[in-house]
């Protein structure tokens, strides 16, 4: 403050932090991200930061709520909230406007004070590139899935309908290509008529098999026309289901809907009694079994394959063939929003299941290596590229790019992310246990 | 699959993840923080991404709203969602339960997709350890603030009130300590009736200002008894304050506010002509004078130093005793936080207040440096445990430490945080522009 300086020399000097802000903003394309803060020694150690491992931590905290400060960053973890009407100076802006500030404070929050922190704009729909659904029960899932859908302006995925549908595809994929059948004549049998297997009609559907070939099971037995009433009365999905499945009109329950058919596809009630191996005999030659539940199928692998199946396929990593819902999300996500995509299609969920069954077929496809593991990390790129494109094609993408293009973009990003994680971790910042 | 495994090896290995998740959970405290993914070359570089420098971003955002996605991580960041109604197998467990879960999931999406991924909890009033409101217009952040506070058992703090009273609180302090006067005489007059200098008011008389010794000047005049139908109209906050300040029931504007004055806080509109010298005149011996307005203060420092004022501070870091609110949040959280408060207090903010200007006394204070700089490091673990330690005294803390402990901790805590972030940066990570 030697000299006086005038309101014009002082607005010139106040403008240069505005010049850099405007070329460094897209420079990095906002502040803020996120960060593993726990140790990734390997792929195995996934099994303790997410299921199975991470059950135990959930009941502990249902049974002890304050131990969600020590198996949480809940204590670390706080969020910056605005609706956008007072933003600096700048007055009611809107929520999205806001964003570059709550970031700011995030990363300063971050930087000063040591505490994670995160961006919340009120009364938006859409503070974020995408929603990621979880966990909700059904039928609500349907619900909130299909409002959120409409109602907002990027992608709102549900990973229990969409994400396992898309990789139990790619499985049946690679699978009817083995036995040498045709997607167009399998006869498909479902067992649990949730959210995830009226996703998986839907997406087998569109990769082939038809409607009139597949036949679903709930816990009362097979649906069908004749259960109009009590279906109407459950939820509109399954009486959907009931009208355009079971061609023959076949009535009873699992026995009688798996016998006789190419393929079982079961996400019904945790085993290993679930599924009967007299079930499993009565199926067609060259059968192919999905059993699905945790944490222990339906039917044990070595059971459905000494009663005659040919591929058996589950949802643990301790057995070959693991319908694993890691194998889809991330690199589905990455694709959409590497196209600034609108909305996530089954088309492009599709698209993610055959790039991934290609991966496998790429890597050595065989009858107990249907799909890829979570370590041969082309997937994800591929994936990506593929989602992208479909997306393109569907003309819900913002951005318009070549297959070459977004595999080499989602392959950098991709990159980035795990060693940036890995000099973290090589340089002991994240302290190993 | 070499063997048959009986139920019971199955179930024995399959507990191996869970023992170490129950291990490894509280070992790392959470899995997932986030990480500024900007270059932070120096603390000048908080000018391009938060106040003044990111005001332009926000305006192109809100004249081209596809912008955000060039100004902001939006097309890399998605939300994991959850009620935690059917979490993996274990059904309702509750959205608190989940937490664990939507980590593992976000770590996924981060390592294997390189999506940006946080977690939010629906249904539940608290995902977060705390809410860091922002940037929302008055008296609705009355209402939001007193509302979250009743309602969440997690601390919820609106910056633009109670971090602006810390921050200016503390340079108060020691501008009160510079001229050699007694807080608990000094005459305040107040210019501005919104939220931050509301708050501001409460702060002082905790920090030993008598109300009666107040005067507050809204946009229509100095608050008195004789506006009650109109103020009450207004919103209560204002009228609250016109029945505990102004003891000699003055009226009037800003001429008879100030007139006398020891210290003036104007929190009003931008100047440089909004206080006029002939006001600063009028002031007592001494005066001390914060005009805080952005981007120009009420009136230009040399000119209140002209017009006799013995100190003054803004809000503008080009100018000495900048009144800087990034001095106050980092380390009032990050106290909150380290002893896991269900709240953050007045007096917890008039404990960070002191522990900020104790810092500036101990590092030189002087008419021209009332307050330390965020370049300071020292002061962000000095609040935090002066922060904790107040918790503890009120009893709103669920952990009970040392005033040692508490430093020692928040040192680590926010060393670790600066040290990570530029390991990232010093290897590659963080592309220069």
């Amino acid at each position: 403050m030697s000299k006086k300086m005038t309101k014009e020399e002082l607005l010139a000097k106040s403008q240069q932090p505005s010049i850099d802000a405007m070329r460094l903003h897209p420079f990095y394309k906002g502040k803020l991200g996120v960060m593993p803060k726990c140790c990734i020694r390997n792929f195995d150690d996934f099994a303790i930061w997410y299921t199975p491992g991470v059950a135990k931590p959930c009941l502990d905290i249902r049974d002890n709520p304050e131990k969600v400060f020590e198996h949480t960053n809940k204590g670390n973890m706080i969020a910056v909230i605005s609706d956008g009407t007072r933003v600096l100076g700048l007055g009611d802006i809107g929520p999205e406007a806001a964003i570059p500030v709550m970031e700011g404070k995030a990363i300063l929050f971050k930087y000063l004070g040591g505490v994670d922190c995160v961006q919340i704009c009120l009364d938006t729909k859409d503070p974020f590139g995408g929603f990621n659904l979880e966990d909700i029960s059904q039928p609500k899932c349907f619900r909130i899935l299909d409002t959120l859908r409409r109602e907002c302006r990027i992608p709102v995925w549900h990973d229990d309908q969409q994400g396992t549908a898309a990789v139990t595809v790619a499985g049946l994929i690679n699978a009817v290509k083995i036995v040498g059948k045709d997607m167009s004549k399998v006869r498909v049998a479902m067992l649990g008529a949730g959210a995830a297997n009226i996703c998986i009609a839907r997406m087998i559907a569109l990769a082939g098999v038809k409607y009139e070939n597949m036949i679903m099971c709930d816990s009362k037995g097979i649906l069908n026309r004749a259960r109009e009433k009590e279906l109407v009365e459950s939820y509109k999905e399954k009486w959907e289901m009931a009208k355009v499945t079971n061609g023959g009109n076949v009535s009873g329950g699992p026995a009688e809907a798996i016998r006789g058919a190419d393929v079982l596809i079961a996400l019904s009630k945790p085993g290993p009694d679930t599924v009967k191996p007299e079930w499993i005999k009565s199926m067609a030659k060259d059968s192919i079994v999905f059993v699905c539940a945790n944490p222990i199928p339906e039917i044990y692998p070595w059971d459905a394959k000494e009663a005659g199946a040919r591929i058996v396929a589950t949802g643990r990593s301790d057995f070959p063939n693991q319908v694993n819902n890691s194998l889809g999300f991330p690199g589905i996500f990455r694709g959409t929003l590497d196209v600034m995509a609108r909305t996530i299609t089954d088309e492009m969920c599709l698209a993610a299941a055959e790039a991934m069954a290609k991966c496998a077929e790429d890597i050595g496809m065989r009858e107990d290596y249907l799909l890829p593991t979570m370590d041969e990390w082309q997937i994800y790129p591929r994936e990506a590229a593929a989602v992208g494109r479909k997306a393109i094609e569907q003309g819900v993408a913002r951005l318009n790019l070549t297959y070459e293009e977004l595999l080499a973009k989602a392959e950098k990003t991709i990159k980035h992310s795990r060693e940036s994680f890995h000099a973290l971790q090589d340089n002991g910042f994240i302290e190993m246990p």
